[in-house]
């Protein structure tokens, strides 16, 4: 298992309408192979920051699957305006996890 | 909800000693008002690069429960001499989520 990470930093006057394209853009995600997955969240300190966290099967499922399938392009003509800079996806893999019982 | 992050960037030559020390913070953590679940990632891309994320209940629960705690006394013992830089701890809430079914 995989977690994607990227820091998004939005265009400030753009954040209702990224969020309109996020809403749209997930169901794109979340039909590919190997998504298990994702969360948008907001920043509280950093005005027009987001986390997205996407859990993959394996790290092809995103790196190759999703990037180069058709569905990209649509996620890509949805979302990747609002951005600046252009975000650095990063992917990690579990070390250890806990939870409250 | 609250997401607590941090992307911790490791002393290369500690990681191992880093991890075990987390193993052992991480009941500290665990214990403390308001909190829902933690994980300890590592990323492929970065050498030595880690990412922390912490659910709470609220931003209190860390920012004045967990910070003002003598538990947070050893957790710094524990942690805060692997990272270089130190890092920046930031707080998100959710903005939309899916899971495939």
């Amino acid at each position: 298992m995989i977690l994607e990470t990227a820091i998004l930093k939005v265009i400030p006057s753009l954040q209702n309408e990224f969020e309109r394209n996020f809403s749209i853009a997930q169901n794109i995600i979340s039909s590919m192979k190997g998504y298990k997955w994702h969360q948008l969240q907001k920043c509280i300190e950093q005005p027009a920051q987001y986390i997205l966290l996407v859990q993959w099967d394996t790290l092809e499922d995103h790196t190759i699957g999703f990037r180069n399938s058709p569905e990209y392009q649509k996620w890509k003509e949805l979302l990747h305006h609002f951005y600046d800079p252009f975000p650095i996806v990063e992917h990690y893999k579990l070390v250890s996890e806990l939870k409250k019982e």
